[in-house]
C-alpha cells in the first residue's frame, strides 16, 4: 500500500467547491472518480483545503492509498488523460503513510486579484474580481501590514462550528499592482472559513477610503465580524500553494 | 445622424468567431441585438476584423450609425449593462460620417500566448495555448525577425478567394517570457487570413528544432503555405488592438 500525494490545480467557476456534496459537482468527486476509472476501485480522496464555491487552486492537495503498481510520479499524467480540462493535477508523488494532508502543520499561499480597470475584461473574468473604482494602494499595503503576525482573526471569519481557536499567524501578506491587476497575496499556517476573502473585502474598503488603514487594528481588537469589511467574491481567489515544512526535505 | 465606433472586448470561447453567420452565435449578432433592444431600432454594426471561432479581443472595433441621442461615449456604460460578461465594450465615441473600420489604414496588434510548463494551468486554459515541452526563445526570436517588414506572406495564410494581394507589412515581432508564458505580439498594417496563427505555428515548429530560424527566408521565398508550420489553435490568439493613424488627432 501506498500515500500518492496530489497536487491539483483546478478552475473552480464550474463546480460547488472541492469538498463532496449531495447538491452539485464537485472537484473531488471528479478527481474521485478519475481515479476511480484509472484503478478500477473505489477511491476516496483526503483534500487539504476545502475550498469554497468558485474558487479557484494551483496548488490544492490531495492523497490517497493504493496498492496500483503505477509509479507515483506517473499518476499525474495517467490522470490528466481522462480529467476535464479545468482540473490538471500538476504533481504526484509519494508520501510517508502517516502524512496527513490536515493534521499536519502547513503553510498556505492565497492570492486575490482585482481588476482595476473602467471595464471588465472577458478573458480574465472568471479569474478576478473587477473594481472600476479608484483604489489607493499604499493605503492598501499599510492596512494589511497589520495583519501580519499571530492574531486573533475572529473579526476576519464567517463563524463555524467546528473551530476550537480563531488564532491564526499570517506570515506576509503582498500587495502589488501590475498593469491594471492588484495582487493580494496572502501566506500563513492557516486560514478561518472566508478569511482571505473577508481580507481581500476589508482591503479594497480602505482602497475606496472608506476604511483608514490604522483601522485594522481596531478592527482586529474587535473580535466581531461585523467590524471588518464585506466577503470578497469567490471568484478573484485561488489557492496558490500549500506546504508541507515537516515533510520537506 | 451619428457614427459611432465601439472597442470591443471578447472572450471568443463561446462563439462562432466575429462575423454574423448562420451556423452558430457570433459577437456581432450578439452585439447587434444589445443595440438594437437599447435603441429600439434594428443596428447592423460594421466590424473591422472578422475573426474566428474561439478567438479573443481585447480591442476589435465596430461602427454603426443613429440617431439616437445617447452621447455617444455613453453607449459603453449602458451596453454593457445588457451585455453578456464574455463581451464588454471599453470605449464609445463618435466618428467622422466618412471613416470605416476596414477600408481605412490601420495598425493592427495581436498577441498569441503559449503556456509553457508540464501540465496546463485550468485559469489559463481558455486564452492560451498549452505546450509542455521545451521551446527554445531565442531561436524563436531570431526566427520572428525575419518576418518584420514588407513582404508577400502567401506562405502563412490560407487561401482566400477574396484577397488580391499577399503582400502585408509586419512593423513589429515580440517574444517574450513570463514566468511561463510566451508572448507573441505582432504588430502590422494588416493580417491575412490565419496568419498570425500559422506565424505561432510555425515559431513553436522552431522553438522546438524542428525549423531553424534562418528557414524563415526560405519559406517566405516559397510563397507555398506548405512551406511553413501549421496553424497554432486559435484559443490562444488575441485581437489586441486596432489604431487608425489617419483619424488619431
Amino acid at each position: 500500500m501506498k500515500r500518492v500525494k496530489l497536487t491539483v490545480a483546478y478552475d473552480g467557476t464550474n463546480y460547488c467547491g472541492w469538498q463532496i456534496q449531495s447538491n452539485g459537482i464537485t472537484v473531488q468527486q471528479v478527481l474521485n472518480e478519475a481515479l476511480g476509472s484509472l484503478l478500477g476501485e473505489e477511491i476516496k480522496t483526503v483534500g487539504a483545503s476545502r475550498t469554497d464555491a468558485g474558487v479557484h487552486a494551483l496548488g490544492n492537495v490531495a492523497v490517497f492509498d493504493t496498492t496500483s503498481r503505477i509509479p507515483p510520479e506517473k499518476f499525474s499524467f495517467a490522470l490528466n488523460a481522462g480529467l476535464p480540462a479545468d482540473i490538471r493535477i500538476q504533481k504526484s508523488e509519494e508520501v510517508p503513510p502517516d502524512f496527513h494532508p490536515r493534521f499536519t502543520t502547513t503553510v498556505k499561499t492565497y492570492e486575490y486579484q482585482i481588476l482595476n480597470r473602467t471595464f471588465g475584461d472577458p478573458a480574465r473574468r472568471l479569474s478576478s474580481f473587477h473594481w472600476y473604482g479608484k483604489l489607493d494602494l499604499e493605503e492598501m499595503q499599510e492596512a494589511a501590514s497589520y495583519l501580519v503576525g499571530k492574531h486573533d482573526f475572529k473579526s476576519f471569519a464567517t463563524a463555524s462550528p467546528d473551530v476550537n481557536s480563531t488564532v491564526r499567524t499570517i506570515y506576509s501578506i503582498r500587495l502589488w499592482k501590475e498593469n491594471d491587476m492588484i495582487h493580494i497575496r496572502v501566506t500563513g499556517n492557516g486560514f478561518l472559513y472566508h478569511m482571505v476573502r473577508i481580507i481581500a473585502g476589508t482591503l479594497m474598503e480602505v482602497g475606496k477610503g472608506k476604511i483608514r488603514p490604522g483601522q485594522m487594528k481596531d478592527i482586529l481588537a474587535a473580535e466581531d465580524r461585523r467590524a471588518a469589511g464585506p466577503t470578497a467574491c469567490a471568484l478573484g481567489l485561488t489557492l496558490m500553494e500549500i506546504r508541507y515544512p515537516e515533510w520537506e526535505s
